[in-house]
C-alpha cells in the first residue's frame, strides 16, 4: 500500500493505549485547544490545521463570547501548543459582491502545488463555500464562492482530479438541515465550477445509524494506492437532539465520486465529557488531519461539542482495512 | 423606450376589456390549454413557449395520471390551440450520471443565437437544473446540471451577459422550501458556472405580503433599453397554504444581479376559479411569454392551480411603468 | 325578552327564505361587498360598520395589491351599497411610539355614550389591540395600545361595565396561531387595563369540533335582558388548513366574563364559493352586526374567504333560543 | 374472469358518457347525496351502503353542525335517494369499557354469510377499529375493537379467509397522519386478531405520487377469478394540503396480504367543484361499492371534499386490466 | 401484605445509604453493565434479566458501532458480572413473513409457568411487539408479533390472567412519538390478541410533570395481595428534549386495567452523570427486576441515558406505600 | 458614577480569582443552593433574593418531585446558606378568580418604599405575570394579575417611574416559546397597566448569537446615575436545543424603554458541569442580584440547567463599562 503526501516523521503521536481496541485512540492531553485560548473567545473547534514551514500553521474557529463565528490564523511547532492570533482573518478580496464579510465557519486548508487553500462555510445571503489562497497564513486571497448557497463543509482535493480543482460539499439549507448528502464538483480554474456527481448518501436507519441522517466530507482526502480515505462525520437524531460521530469512506482516484468502501461503524463517537457536555452536546466533528506516509500514522483533529478541539491517532493501513471489514457497500 | 426581440406581429392576442384596469388581463378563453388535453395527462401547466417556425414550439409539464411529472414537446400555430406530443422528451445524453431520468418539471425554453436552450427542475439526487439544447423541438441534447442541489427555477437570458451564459436561479430545499431568493450565475460554456450573486430577496410583509415567503424568476427576461424586464413569482403563507402570485422587477442590462425597480403590487394573483381551485389551489405561475417589439405587447403562459395552463395579456411599457410606479426598493 | 339598542327600522334586511332552517341566512347579494370596490384593493372583508347620520358608517379592511393590510373609512345609506375612502385611515395620534403605523387589520367600532370607538388589530413590534375614536369618520385619534402584543380581536362593549370600559380580546403569538381563548378586561380611562378574567376556551373536539381550536369574539356584544349576546368565530383545523366558522353565546349582563350559554352548532360555517374560495379558502369571519331592537332582527357582516363581505339575517330571539338549545356549558 | 357476489341487475346505474376515455366515471347526478340531506348535517360522506331486502341499506357517516362525526342508519330503493335516519345508531354493547361512545367515522358495512357487519374508525382513547353487527339496520351489537389504537380504515373481507375472519386496517397516529401502509390481519372469532401481515406500503413519490404519503383501503374487496379486487385510497401532500385519490389492486385469493397487481394510475382524482371546495378540499374517498357480478359493473360511493357523497360507475373487468396494465409492481 | 414470587434471598442488594431519604436509591457499583462490555458495542442498555438456574440469565440490549439496535443472550451468577454473548440472538421461526429479522431493542423476559417469555420492539414494518420463547436462552423460538405496527414497550404479565395471557404495551407513531398511553391486551394463544382496555394515561403537566408527556410500562409487573406492582417511565418534553424518569401503580389483580393507585412523585429521574450524558441524555428507563417476596427487596435495572445499565434498589413495600402516598387519582 | 441602593456592606462575596478575566466570576461554593435542599425538592432554581431584616429572605421555585413548580420563603443570614420553608407559599387573596393556584415559577422581588413586592409567572389559563406583596415573606398579598396571558419574566422596577408603578415582561406563547421581546409598562396603581413600551428584540445571529432567539428580563433593575443597570437573559437555538446565556443592558432612568447601551458579549454562558447537565442542559438563567452602592459589588443568583442556584461575583462599574465597550447599538 502506497500512502501518498509529505514525510511528516515528527507529528504529534500517541501510541495506542494498553488494552484499547478502538482503530481511532483520543489523545490523553485532550482537548489539545480549550474553549478560552483567545482571551474573549468562547469555544475553539471545527478548525483545519496543515504542516507549515518546519511546523504547523492552520485556520481556526474561533467563536467569540457575541459566539460570532470568526476565522483565525494559528501556529506551532508541534501541532499540539498553538499560537493562534487574537485578531480575525481580514480576506483581501477584489470582488465588490464577495468582499462583504458576514460569517465563517468550519474551515478546511489544504496545500496543492505549493500553495494553501482554505474553504469554509462563508455567509453570501446564506452559507455557502468561501474560498482563499495564502502563501504565509498572513495574507488571504479570497476569491469567487464556489456555489451558490445553501451549501457547508466545502473540502478541496490535495490535488488537481482529471486537470481541475476538486471539491467535496455538501448542498444544505438555511437552518439545522436534517437532511445531506455529499457530492463532488470540479473546476478548471476555481471560479466556474461544474461536473457536479452524487457521491453519497445517508446510509439507512437499519444498516448505520449514526450516519442515517446526513453526512459530510470531513478532512481533506489522503490519496493512497487503496483510493482516496476520506474521514467524513455523519448524524444521528434522537429525541434530544443530533448526535455527530465519523467514520471513513474510500474513493476512485481518478473518479473520486465512486465509492469503494464505506464504514458501517464509526470511528469515533462523543464519548468523553468534552464530547458529550458543552455548547452543542454529542458532537465530534473532523475537519483536518496530519499524516506521515512513510508510518502511516494519522493524527486527527477534531471539534468537541462545537466548544474545544480534539485530537485522535492512528493508522492509515488499519482505517482503510476497517472501511473494507465493516463496509456497507 | 427600445424593446429587444424577434417581430412577432401574430402573437396571441386580445385588447384589454372595457372597464378593466388591470395591468395584465386574463384570455377570456382561460385555461388556454385544458387539464386532459393528452389522454392521460392529468394537468398540463406551467410550461414554457417560445417562436418557432411559422409557429410556436414549446416543451410542457404534462403530469400523468401517477401524477409523475414529466416534458413533452408541443407546437402550435397560433399560440392558442396546442398540439402536444403524447410521449415524453427522451433526452439524448453521453454524461452517464446525468443521463438517468428521475423527474423533470417547470421547463423554461430560450432561443440564444438561433438555438433553442431548454432549461427545468431536475431529478438528480434531488432537484437541481437541467439544461438541455435542441434545434427543433424533436431531438434534445442534455448537458450537465448547472447546479448542485437543491435549486429550482433556473432561467437562461436570451443572450450572453459578459460573454458568458447567465441564469437566474431559486437556491431551495428537498421538500416545499418554505425561504427562496433569486440569484444570478454566469458560464463560459454551459459546463461550468459561477460568479454567482444575490438578486433579490423576498419582500418584508408589511411591504409587499404577496412576495414574503419566496420568490423566483418566471419567463425568460426581456431586454429593453430600460433594463431586463423580469417577471416573477412571489408566495405568501396563509394559515390555508401558500398562495402563488407574480410580479415584475427590471434589472440592470450589463449587471443583471443589480435590481433597478421592483414592483409592489403583484400583476395578477389568484382570482378565477381555474386560479383558485385544482391540484394545488391558489397558484398562478408564469414560465414563459412572446412578445412584440414593435407594438410592446406580450403574452405570459401562467400555470394555474398546478393543474391548467392560463394566458395574459398587457404592454411591456406599461409594464415598466407599473414596476416603477409600485417599486418597494 | 328586551333587546338594548337605538331603532334601526330601515337596517339590511331581508327574510328568511322558504323552505329554510337556517337560524341565520345569507343575503341573496352576496357578496355584499367585492374584492375590487376599490382601484387597487385586492380584497375587502373583515370590516365594521355601525348606524351613523342617517345612514351608516364603518370602518374598512381593504388589502392593497401589495398584499397590505390598511383600513379604510366608508359611508352608505342603505348598509350594502359602499362608499368606501379609496386613501388610508391616517390616525392622529401624539404619543411617538404609538403613532408609527405598520399595519391594521379586523377592524370593530362601537358607539359608547354618543362617540365612535374603533378597535383592531394593530402592529407594534407584533400584532395588539390599536384603539381609537372618532365623531365623523374623518379624524381619528388614536390612544394607547390596550395590551402588551401579542393579541387579536379586541371588541369594546357597547357600554361601561361596573363603570370601566369593557373588552374582549383573544392573546395570541405571532404567527398563525394555533390556540386561542377568549378573555375579558377593563380599564378605568382607555389607557390602563386589569382586571383580566378568561370568558372560553375553545371546546374538545368531540363536543364542537368547529371551534375547537381557537375561538375570538365577532361583533359588538349585543345588549339582551337575557345577557350579552356574542356572535364569536370558532376554528377547526383540518388536513388542508383552517376552517373559519362562527355561533354565538350568552355572557351575564354585570360579570360578561361568566358565560350563560354556549351554542355547540355554528350559526354559518363555509358553504358559498364566495367562503369557500378566495385568499384563504374556508373562512366566515364576523366584524360587525346592525341589529332592530323593535323586531329584533340582526344583519351581521362576515368576511368570507379573507377576500370579499358577506352579510347574513337573523332573529335576535331566535339566536338565544339557538345558543340556549345547543348550549355545550 | 368470474366474478363473486349476489346478482344485482337493477343496481344504480349510467353508461360511460360518449367521447369518456376514464375507466370510472361520474354520476350525472353528483352529489348523489347533499351534505344537507338531514335538517342539522354539517355534511354527509364516507359513508357505506349494501343490497339489503329489495332495495339497499347503509351505515352513513352524518357530521351534525358541532361538526361531530355520527354514524346513521339509511335505506334506499334505487341506491341514489336515501332515506338517512336522522337519530345517530346507537350501539348495543354489553362490554362497559366499550360502550362509551366517543365518535364513529368512515363506516364499512360486509354482508358476511347472511349477517351484516359494520366497521369505523371508533374513538377509544383514539382512533380505533369498531365492530359490530346487525341483522336489520335497525339492532346493532358492538362487539370488542379489533386493534389497538391508533388505527383507521378498518375493512372486512366479504367471507372468512383461511377459516378466519379477515381485515384490512391501515395503522395510525393521535391526528392527521403523515404515514400509513395497508396491513391484513385475522381472526377466528371476531374477538382476538393476529396473522398480522404487511400488504402495501405507499409508492415512491417519482413512481406514483398520488399515494406516495399514505394509503388506506376503501370499499370492501370483491372476489374474482383474478384476485381480490380492492380500491384504495393515497394521499398526496402538496404545499397547500392533502389530496385524496382512489386506484386499485389485485391481491392473492387465499393470501390476501401478497399483491398481485396494484395501479400505478388512479382511477378518481378531486377534479370537479364539489371534490375541490368544501370542508376539506381536494378529497375523493371510496368507502363502498355495489357490483354485480354478471354485468360486472361497479358502482363505486365515495366521499366527496368530507362533505358530500359522490358515485361513479365502471365495469370490473376494466378495472383489473387497468390495474395489470398500469401497475407499479 | 403478601408478595408473589420465587425466593431470591442472594439478589442483588445493598442496603439504603445513610441519610438518604429516597424510596429507591442507586447502586454505589453503577453502571452495572459499562458501554463497552462487548468489544464493539456502542451501549449497552434496556435489558432485562430474571433468575435462572442458579443464577440470572437476561436478553440485552447491545447496539454496535453501526449503532444497529441488537438483542443478546447473557448469564451471570450475582446478577452484577454479566457474560454476554457477544453474537446477537437468531431467532428460530417458521413463519416467512415474521421471521425475517429488521431491529429489535428494549426487551422484557417474563418466566410464565416454567418457560421463559422475551417480548421487545421488532422492526416488521415498523416497530411492534415481537414475541418469543425460550427454555435455556440459546434458542429462541419466535412466535407471531403479538399487534399491528405501531407499538413499543410490551410487557407480559407473569401468570396468565382471566385464563388468558396478559400485556401491557404502549400504541406508538414510526418516530420519536409525542405521546403514548399504556393499554391492557389478553389472548389465549399468544397468536391472536383482543379484549383491549385502557389503562393509564400521561398525567396533566400541572399534576405530574415528569410523566405529561407519555408513559410506558417497565418491568414486568409484580403480584402482591395488594395488586400488581408497576413499574412505568413517564416522559417530560422541555426545551432541550424529552427526559425520562419512572414511577410506580398498582393495577387491579384480575382487571389489570383498573388502577388503584399511581405515584405523582418520580422514584427515579436523571441526576447522576451517567444518567445525565451519554448517547441520548437525561434518560432512567426501567426494563426488568428482581425480588425476594420474603424480604420484599427489590432490584431494578434501567437503562441510563441509553448508553449503560443502571441499578436501583428499593423495599416492595415502601415503593406501595410511596405509590398511594403521592398517588394522583 | 452613583448607585442608589441600601448599603449591604455584608453581602455574599469572593473576589475575582487570580488570571481571570471575565466580568463576572462564579462562586467557588457552587452550586450555592442544591437541587434537594428540601426533602421532596426534585430542583431549587430561579428564585429571588432581597435584604431582609439583617440578612436576607427570597421567594424560592423549588420543583417538588412530581416535578410541579412551587413556590417557598426562605430566609438567610449570609445569602449563602439558605433555611428554604418546605411548605409552599399560600397567597391570600380576595379575588375568586384569581385566587386559584395553578402553578408559579421564576419569581423576582423587589423592595418598593419599604414593602416587598413579588412577581412570578402564574398560570392562569396560561402563563402570566401574578403579583403580591408581603411585609414579612410570611404573608403573601395577592393582587390582580399585571397581564393577560401570554406572559413571562415580569420584573418590577425598584422605585416608581414616572409617578407609576414599572414592569418589564416578555410576552409569550403557550409552549417553549420560540421568540421573546422585553417589554415595558406602567401602573397607577398596581391593578390597570398600560403606556406598554417596546424595549428591546433579540440581536441578529450575525451580531450576538447568544441572544438571537429570545431575551427576557433577569434581577430588577439597578439604578445608576449611567440609567438602570438591567441584567437579562438570551437564548440561542442549538440543533441541540436552547441555550440560556445572559449579558447587560442599561436603560434610560427617565424613559426606561429607551436602551443606552446593549453587551453583545454575554456575562455568564454554561460552562461549568452543573449549568451544562441536568433537568435542562446549557441554562444559566439570572433572577436576581443583591448589591452594595459604596463599593459597587453585585452578587448575581442565577438558576443552572433548570436544577441548582448559582451565584456570581461582580464590579458595577465594571459591567457598566463592559455593556458600554461591547455595545451592539
Amino acid at each position: 500500500m502506497e500512502i501518498i503526501g509529505h514525510p511528516l516523521p515528527d507529528m504529534p503521536w500517541e501510541e495506542r493505549p494498553a488494552g484499547c481496541r478502538d482503530v481511532l485512540w483520543r489523545y490523553s492531553g485532550n482537548p489539545v485547544i480549550p474553549r478560552d485560548l483567545l482571551p474573549d473567545s468562547n469555544s475553539i473547534f471545527n478548525s483545519a490545521v496543515v504542516p507549515f514551514g518546519d511546523g504547523y500553521a492552520g485556520v481556526f474557529r474561533c467563536d467569540d463570547r457575541n459566539r460570532r463565528m470568526t476565522l483565525h490564523a494559528g501556529f506551532s511547532k508541534d501541532g499540539l501548543k498553538w499560537d493562534i492570533k487574537p485578531e480575525t482573518i481580514r480576506f483581501s478580496c477584489d470582488i465588490p459582491e464577495v468582499a462583504e464579510w458576514v460569517y465563517g465557519y468550519d474551515p478546511r486548508v489544504v496545500e496543492i502545488d505549493g500553495r494553501y487553500y482554505v474553504t469554509w462555510c462563508n455567509g453570501y445571503h446564506g452559507p455557502t463555500i468561501g474560498v482563499a489562497w495564502t502563501d504565509d497564513f498572513v495574507v488571504f486571497h479570497q476569491v469567487e464562492n464556489a456555489f451558490l448557497p445553501y451549501n457547508r463543509n466545502g473540502v478541496l482535493f490535495p490535488r488537481k482530479v482529471n486537470g481541475r480543482f476538486a471539491m467535496l460539499s455538501r448542498p444544505s439549507d438555511t437552518g439545522h438541515t436534517a437532511f445531506g448528502d455529499i457530492f463532488y464538483s470540479e473546476s478548471p480554474d476555481l471560479a466556474f465550477w461544474g461536473r457536479h456527481r452524487h457521491v453519497m448518501a445517508p446510509a439507512p436507519f437499519e444498516v448505520s445509524a449514526w450516519q442515517c441522517l446526513k453526512i459530510g466530507a470531513g478532512p481533506v482526502p489522503i490519496e493512497t494506492s487503496e483510493g482516496w480515505l476520506l474521514l467524513y462525520h455523519g448524524v444521528l437524531r434522537s429525541c434530544n437532539g443530533y448526535v455527530y460521530a465519523f467514520g471513513s469512506a474510500l474513493l476512485d482516484r481518478d473518479e473520486p465520486w465512486k465509492v469503494l468502501a464505506r464504514s458501517g461503524q464509526y470511528l469515533v463517537s462523543p464519548r468523553e465529557t468534552y464530547e458529550l457536555t458543552g455548547d452543542v452536546p454529542n458532537v465530534t466533528f473532523p475537519c483536518a488531519a496530519l499524516h506521515d506516509p512513510e508510518t502511516g500514522r494519522i493524527a486527527v483533529y477534531y471539534g468537541c461539542a462545537d466548544t474545544v478541539t480534539g485530537l485522535a491517532f492512528g493508522y492509515i493501513p488499519e482505517i482503510i482495512d476497517f472501511t473494507r471489514r465493516t463496509s456497507i457497500l
